[in-house]
C-alpha cells in the first residue's frame, strides 16, 4: 500500500481504505442453470447464471470456435429509488449496455474459444440489491457460474476431457479516491461522494483485462492512478482467491465467504 | 374434499392431490423496498417488493384515492430453458402483461383507496426461478409486501394511525385436473400435463376475486369445476394462514414456513 | 334461473336480466377472406375474418398438425372516447394481448389440429364499434369465420374430405353482477357498474373452455358464482343456436339474427 | 375528354375508361363519433371518422387557431393476401405514414383554421376492404365525416353560429394510364398493371389541392400528364356532387350513391 | 418562360425566379464506397452513397432482377434548429420515409433492374446541411453515386461489360409560387413562404418520373400548375447537364460545378 | 518515449510508432450550430455540431447550473461495409450509447456547470468517414465546437462577460499495442489487430479524465500499461496545441493542421 492509501482511516462501514467488503458466493444457486452463483460484496447481491448451448450463432457457424456473452440487468428495485423496468421502456439503456459489454469482455478474455468447441455460454447478471460495485461482482460471481457450466459440459460431453477452455480465473473490483483518499470496493454512498472511479479487471495471474478509469469531479493525475491500480490489484488477487475455494468444494453446497 | 379428488394418490414430489408445496416466506427481504418478501412455493421463488410514492399519478390528482399497480417478470434463467429478456426483444409478451394485471387487480380487491389517500404503492414481482405457480406465488408474497409497505407509511406518517386501507388478506393458487384427478398448487411438470388449469385468488375471508379457469385439452364439466374451485379455496385458506402468522412476527427477521 | 336474478327488473335497453340483446351475423362479409362475419351484440360490431395458409409455423413443420391463432383490436374510434392507435404508440397494450390469447385459446378448444393438417388459419377481429362484450362477440363471430375458412379448404382440398377439425361450436358471452342483480351480456353502462364481472366461453355442448371472474368491486362469494354460471350457459346455449342457424344457409347471402 | 382517352373501350368491370365505381357514402354510420362515414369506390370501403376535442396541442396554445389531423390504417385482412398489424410489428410503414399526411393536408386545405377557432378534429380512415383507391376514398369519405363534426360543434357551442371553417369541398380520385389508355379510378387490377399512376385531390371549385404522379413503368410525357389531369377533375367534381348531395340530406338516415 | 414567371424580379439571394442556386458535385467523395457525391444546391449538402452487394433480397431471388433501393436521413443539427434523432426515438418519421421512397422510386425509374441482375446497390442520403431542397438534391446526387457503383460493379464483372443498366440519367428540383411569383428551386426561407410547393423528378430525356405539388397555402389553377411545370423541367435540363459533366470526367478529380 | 516503443519502426502509413495521423479542423463547418467542427484523424471524418439552448432539463432547473450532453452516431456508409441505421432498428446499440456517454463526461469534466449558468450545450458528433479513432476524434473536434458555442451565448449575453465556464481544454486519443509495439493513434487496419487497445482523454494540462483500457487479446501487464498512458499523454497534448492554435484564429476561416 502507497503511504497516501491511509490505511488507519475508518470507513462508515467500519473498513480500512484496502478492504473489500463481505464476499459470500453461494454457488450453484439456481436448480436450472448449467452453472450459477449468487455473490453478494457486502449488500450487493448478483445473481448470475451460464446457460449452455451446444452451437453458436449463425455468423460463427464452421469456426471450430466457441462463444461466450453476457446480459447484465437490474431488478427494479434493487436500488433506493425504484427505476423503471428497461422492459417496460422499450429499450435498454446505455448504462446497461455498457456493463453488459464489459462483463462479455471480462469474460472472453480467459476464454480459449477453440478449446470451447462450437458451444455458446450465455451469461446473465441480475442484480437483487445494489450498493455500488453490482459490474465488479457481477464479473466475479459471472466466472464461477462459467467454470461450472464448462464442467458440467465436460461431464455431458460437449467438451472433451483433456479440453481446458479456461486459461486463468477473472475478478473485478471498484477503485476510488474518496476525500482525497483512494480506496477499495467503494459501497453506493462512497461511490457517490468520489472524485475518480477505477473499475479494473484482472486475471487470476495479475494482468489487466479491463481498465476504466473515470473523472467524476476534477482530472486525476498519474501518481493517482498508481495508487488506484496497486489497491485494485491486491483487491482482485483476494477475490481470485475467494473464486478457487468456492470452486474448489464440492458443487452443490458451496458457498465460500471471505 | 371431493371424493373424485382421490387424496391417496401420490404425486411425483410426494404429495397428496391436496397438499399445497412448502411454501416460505421470507418477508423484509430488501434492505431498500417499503416492504419485501421472497416468497417460495416449492422451487418456485419470487421476490416481492413494494414501493411506496407519496402522490398519485396525474389522472387520479385530486381524487382523495390512492393507487396500487404491479408488475410481473421472470428472469431468463428461471426456467429449464433460457428466455430471452423482453428489454432486450424491446416489448412485453402477452403473457407478462396479463400476469401485471392479474397481480394488480387482486391487491386493489382488498385496498381501500380511500383510506390510503393519494399515495401510490407499486409492485414488483420479479421470479427467480420458476417450477409452476409463479403468478400465485407472486399474488401471496406480494399481499406480505404491500402490507409491511403500508404499515410503513403509517409510521412515517404518510397515512393516518387509525386508516385501515386493508380490507383483508389476499392469496392465490393453482388447481388443475391431471390424468383425471383434481389437484392443489400443481408444479411444472405437472401443469404442462393438466387438462384443466385454474387459478384462484381469494381473500381470507374465503371470497372469491379471481377465477379463471381454461381447458387446456378437453372442455370441462360443471362438476369438475365445483372440485377445482373446492379444492383451492382450501388452498387459499392455508396460504391465508401462513401470511397472517409471517405477519405477525417482528419484521425482519420474519420468516414463515408452511 | 336461480330466484335472485330478477327476471322482471327491466335494463335501460329494455332487456330482462336473462336477455341477449340483439345479435346480428352477417357470413362472408370480406370479399377476401377464406371465412368472415361481421358480428353485432347490440351495438357492438366485430369484424371477423380467417386468413387460411397452407403450412404451419416453422416450430411446428413436421408435427402433422395444424394451427389456430387470433389477433383482436378496436379501431380508434369504436369507443365513445378516441383510443390512440396501437401501431401509434409502437406497442400493442396488455388488454390486446390478453382478448387475443383469449380468442385463440377458445377456438383451438374446438379444434382438432390434427384432422387440420399442416394448415394455419389466422383469426383476426376488429373492433368497428364497442358497446361492451367485444371479446364475446369477437369468439362467437370468429368461430362462424373460421367455419366456413375449414370449409373453403375442403372445397379447395387443402384438408380431406371426411376431415372434421371441428369438434364442436364454440361461443362466449359476458355475465355480471349489477346493482346486486346477475345480468347476461352487459352494455358498456352496466359493464361500468359491475361488482362482478365475468366471461364465460362454452361449447355448443355446454361444455366450459375459458371462464373468467373477476371482482371489480367486492369480492364475491360461491352462490353469486354459481348464478353468474347459470346465466352464461343460457347465454352460450342460445348463441350456439344462432351459429348453427346461420351456418345452415347457402353462404354469401346469410345473416341470422336471434 | 382528349380523343385518346379511348371512351367505348370496356374495362373488366364493364366501366368506360372516364367512369367512377359505384359510390356510396353510409354518413353518420358510427354511434360514437362527431362525424363519420362509410364510404365505398366499388368494392373498397373505408371507415371515415372525426373525432372533436375542444383545445389543441401544446405547441398551437394560444395562437387562435384549430388543427385537423388524420390517420390511415388496412385492417390486415383488408387485402387479398393478409398483412401483419403495423400494431404488432411495433413500427408504421412509410405507405401509411404517407398517406396519412396526405389525407391531413387535403383536409387542411378547405379548412380556416381560425374561424375553427382553439379546437382539434382528429380523422381517422380505416380500410375495411380494399380494392384499389383506398386513399382517394378516404380523403372523399372524411370530408363528409369532417364536415358533420364541424356541424356538431357548432351545436354544442364549441364554435360560433356563423363561423364558417369550411371554405370549400375536397374530394381525390385516382387516375393512371392502363395499356395505353388514360382511366379514371382505377381499381387494384388496373392498379398493378398501370405505367404511370396518379392521385388528384381537388376542391369543389376544381383547383388542385394535391397532385401526386408516379412513373411505374416508363416515364411519361406532358401531353400524358394533360389527359390524366383533364380525367381527374371530372371525377373530382362528380364526387363533390356526390359529397353535397349526401351533406343535403337530415343526418343518420343519409345514404348518397352515385 | 411564361410571362407571369417574373423574371427580372430578383430574390433573398440574388437570383432571378429562373436560375438554380450554385450546384457542386464532389464525386467520389467517400473512401469506402462504391459510388458517392457530396451535392450542393447552395447552403443545401447531401452526401450520396451507394453501396454495392452482390445477390438481392430473398423475395427476389431467382428473378435475374436487380433491385435499387434508398434511404434518406438529416443530421440533427443540419437545419437551423436542433432535430431529435429518429435512432433516439426509435421510430422513422413520416416524412423521412416519405423521402426515402421517393428517391428509391426515381432512381428505379432509369435502371433497368433486367441488366443489372442480381444485385443490390442500397443508396444512403445524409443531409449534412439543409436550406431547402434537400430531396432534390438527393435525389440528383443519388443518381451519380449510383452512375460511380455501377461502373465499379462493371469493373469489378459482377455486371456484363455491355449490360446498361442505366437507361437515362435523373434529377429533380423543387418549384413554387412565392408571392404570386413561380420560382424555380427554392431555398428554405421561400419554401416556408410558398403557397404552392412542387417537386418534379425528371429524366434526361425530359420525362416525368414524379409530379408532387401541394397547395400550402390556397389551392391553385391549372395555369399555375402548367408554368411551374415549364420552370421545372428548364431546371431538370440544367442539372442533368452538370450530371453529364461531372461523370464526363476521370473520376476521384471530379468536381462539377454550375 | 520508452526504449520498446520502437521509435524507428515505420506504420503501414508511413508513420512511426510514436506520430499522430494528419489532423485537421475546419472550424464553423455548419451555417446553422452555434459551434461546429469538422475534424479529421488521417482518413476518419467527424462533423461535431454544439447546439445552445437557453434553460436546462426539468430535473435541473432552479439548480443554477448548466448541462453538456453529447450524441455520437455513424453514417451507414462511413464504414468499409455499410452498417444498417440504427434508426431503421428502432434501437440505439451498445457502442453508440457507451461512445455519446463517453464524450459528454469528457467534455464535462473541463465545464464549470455553474460559470455556464441555467443552459444547455448538446453536442452532436456524426462520424462521416471511419477509419479507427471516431471517439477520439469526436471528443477532440466536439471541444472545438463547445467552446465556440460558450463564445456565441456570451455575445449573445446568455452567459455573463466574465464567466469562464471551460476550466482547460480537452482532446483524446488511442494508442494500443499491436504486434508487440506500443503505437499511437491507431487506424482502423491496426485497431483491428491490436492485443491491447486504450482510449485515454486527457486535459491540456495532462491531467486524465479517462483511461480505457481493454485487453482484446491477452491481458496486458503493469509495464505495457504504463508504456501506452506515456504515449497517449504526447499525443494529447498535441492535439490540445492544435485546438489551441485553431481557436486562436478568427472564426469562420480557422482550419488547423498538425
Amino acid at each position: 500500500m502507497t503511504e497516501t492509501s491511509a490505511p488507519d482511516l475508518v470507513r462508515a462501514d467500519g473498513r480500512t481504505p484496502d478492504a473489500l467488503r463481505e464476499v459470500t458466493i453461494e454457488r450453484g444457486w439456481s436448480a436450472h442453470a448449467e452453472g450459477s452463483a449468487l455473490i453478494s460484496f457486502g449488500r450487493t447481491k448478483v445473481l448470475c447464471t451460464a446457460s449452455f448451448t451446444n452451437g453458436v450463432p449463425r455468423w460463427m457457424n464452421g469456426t471450430g470456435k466457441g462463444w461466450v456473452t453476457a446480459e447484465y440487468a437490474m431488478l427494479p428495485r434493487a436500488t433506493n429509488t425504484r427505476n423503471d423496468r428497461e422492459a417496460v421502456k422499450g429499450r435498454i439503456g446505455g448504462r446497461t449496455h455498457e456493463i453488459s459489454r464489459l462483463i462479455g469482455r471480462s469474460l472472453r478474455a480467459v476464454v480459449d474459444t477453440k478449446a470451447l468447441g462450437e458451444n455458446t455460454i450465455q451469461i446473465d447478471c441480475d442484480v437483487l440489491q445494489a450498493d455500488g460495485g453490482t459490474r465488479t461482482a457481477a464479473i466475479t460471481g459471472a466466472y464461477v457460474a462459467l467454470a461450472d457450466a464448462i464442467e458440467w459440459s465436460r461431464t455431458k460431453k460437449f467438451i472433451g476431457q483433456k479440453a481446458t477452455p479456461l486459461l486463468d480465473t477473472v475478478s473485478a473490483v471498484s477503485v476510488g479516491i474518496v476525500d482525497g483518499t483512494p480506496m477499495l470496493d467503494l459501497a453506493y454512498t462512497e461511490d457517490v461522494r468520489a472524485e475518480t472511479d477505477m473499475n479494473v479487471v484482472a486475471t487470476g495471474r495479475g494482468l489487466f483485462v479491463e481498465v476504466q478509469g473515470t473523472a467524476e469531479g476534477a482530472p486525476f493525475d498519474r501518481r493517482e492512478l498508481d495508487q488506484l491500480l496497486d489497491l485494485a490489484l491486491a483487491g482482485t488477487a483476494s477475490l481470485a482467491e475467494i473464486q478457487r475455494a468456492v470452486l474448489a468444494e464440492a458443487r452443490a453446497t458451496a458457498t465460500a465467504t471471505a
